[in-house]
């Protein structure tokens, strides 16, 4: 792969084999009508993101509500940098009965942050957009 | 200090001096309702933060509205981990002519992204929120 090719518009694919390299990402919400933005764990696989909660403002305002969240990551040594931006719905699958929920819930996504973050929220994604450039 | 006192809430004095620690962040914004995030190399001083865009959502949608703008750092040798948020209001100071928008302009932002990026956007912090946990 040339340099050249390697930047640029990411394809719905590659943002999706890129979500799956990281651990950490920023899901926003609107509370409100004010922008929110919390530094999560998570995991991806099949066009959902998954992280868990404790309760709070994710739990109480982010189910059934449009959600954006973000993965970056840069390079220094390599000169390249690429974000990844997942548009969709949040929702609380902490008890869902459905197959995917309970595919989903057994994923491994260990928070950072202390607390129990015992509930289990998805983004199902409806759009993934991307791109990659030099920093250099 | 020792481990545990490094732990839990920061206070605006400790965010600030963190904000100024780091050179990428992402920006959340309100469009059409739903959030909108963007990666984006920022520069933090006197309560304000400020990075550069091109023509776009960010321009257009940006100025005069709330916004959140998230700034994270994990340290796994360490085994520390820190986030800001910083909470304001989102406004074009390309052309702005008072002195605060003049010196904020002369500050060092180099967008990693490709693009002219001439426009000056800052947020105007109403509020900081930040904690450091352990993710060891």
């Amino acid at each position: 792969m040339s340099p050249s090719s390697r930047m640029g518009v990411l394809s719905e694919r590659e943002c999706a084999r890129l979500l799956q390299t990281q651990r950490i990402g920023r899901i926003a919400l609107v509370v409100d009508g004010k922008p929110e933005i919390f530094p999560v764990n998570y995991a991806f696989d099949e066009g959902v993101v998954v992280f868990r909660t404790s309760s709070g403002l994710k739990l109480e305002r982010g189910p059934y509500t449009p959600a954006a969240f973000e993965v970056d990551h840069f390079d220094p040594n390599e000169g390249v940098a690429w974000s990844v931006v997942v548009h969709g719905t949040a929702q609380d699958i902490s008890s869902s009965l459905d197959s995917l929920s309970e595919k989903l819930r057994k994923l491994a996504v260990t928070p950072s942050a202390p607390g129990s973050r015992r509930h289990w929220m998805a983004v199902y994604a409806d759009r993934l957009t991307g791109r990659r450039f030099s920093i250099r």
